[in-house]
């Protein structure tokens, strides 16, 4: 961006700044890539900028339920740039085959470096080191994140009487497959998905 | 929402967890606000949620460049919830008369009571104090955090030509008087936030 390089030129031409504002407006991307999730209005689908806001909100909030003691505050920055590689990658549906999910690790770790790179070294450290963290799925913090990031989406698809799943035609051994990694961070949080789960079997929502 | 009652009596009828996920689905509707600023494609406008994140991680990242010293992760936390009381009192626009302005405390007084107020009362009292002292503009944290929410939309707002500027009629003279909150608390964000706005009168995108 011409006015922006020009504007960072006539303050000074501070790098550091320069480069912390290219991210930060680049950053603004994220809220261009949609999810597969509805907003609970219904009017559209989700953008990744704001299913990151929410996300973190709810690991701070909900971070007393993990299973294994995590601090909430690194859980919810760790949520808060879960997913800012999908502004080179896009969104891989969690339901989608083994080849696209083998596929995403090759464009995000790309976009990882690409996107992170744009920070002061630190910074790119900071936020690289939380984005690996997740995608490893090792510490207990990160499976509580894991467990957050499946949870506000079924929340949310439930709000919405089920219509990703069923204009995906998506089948309820999938949806327990995914979604029973909340159980692996939390046992209280994964009682209440699978009652959630259990009444939308019943009421048809979810098809066996 | 009858699904989320069933589910969370089934699940054991736990009154915390229960009171923190009805917060959780009720953040989702800060999605559904929508603010003055363009997302930078150009497509629509930008949702409250969206904002949040995009500022929370710009504090994260930038609290550095205060004159006096904040907390980062504080900094990022305030912003993160600074604007959810606009679920139920919408966005007023920064450049709106003074009896809207007005109208905006009583308004979101009453919707802080009630939204924060669907939390366990630790949690409540620690969103409601973020929420208030931000409001208040009376520590280094919170001018911090009003000069980080003006920034993202000047930048925002140049990047797509200053649309939004131009479709309120918006003066340079109003630009300045809302944007110089900057300068009260970084004097290097404030240089480079008065860099793009003369460049902007420069190009007339900014009519004086």
């Amino acid at each position: 961006m011409d006015w922006l390089e020009e504007a960072l030129e006539a303050a000074g031409g501070d790098e550091r700044l320069a480069r912390q504002l290219r991210f930060v407006l680049e950053l603004d991307r994220a809220k261009s890539v949609p999810r597969r999730t509805y907003i609970t209005d219904g009017s559209r689908l989700e953008s990744d900028g704001e299913h990151m806001w929410h996300v973190m909100l709810a690991g701070l909030l909900l971070a007393e339920h993990a299973d294994e003691p995590v601090d909430p505050v690194r859980l919810a920055l760790m949520l808060a740039v879960h997913d800012i590689v999908e502004i080179d990658a896009g969104d891989t549906f969690i339901y989608a085959d083994a080849d696209a999910q083998a596929d995403k690790v090759v464009r995000e770790k790309a976009a990882a470096e690409r996107i992170f790179g744009l920070l002061p070294d630190d910074q790119r450290d900071t936020f690289s080191g939380l984005w690996e963290e997740f995608e490893a799925r090792q510490t207990p913090l990160a499976r509580m994140a894991a467990a957050i990031d499946r949870l506000l989406p079924l929340m949310m698809n439930r709000a919405v009487d089920a219509r990703t799943w069923r204009e995906h035609g998506i089948r309820a051994g999938q949806v327990y497959a995914v979604n029973s990694r909340i159980g692996e961070a939390s046992s209280p949080l994964w009682s209440f998905a699978a009652a959630v789960l259990a009444a939308a079997e019943r009421d048809g929502l979810l098809e066996s």
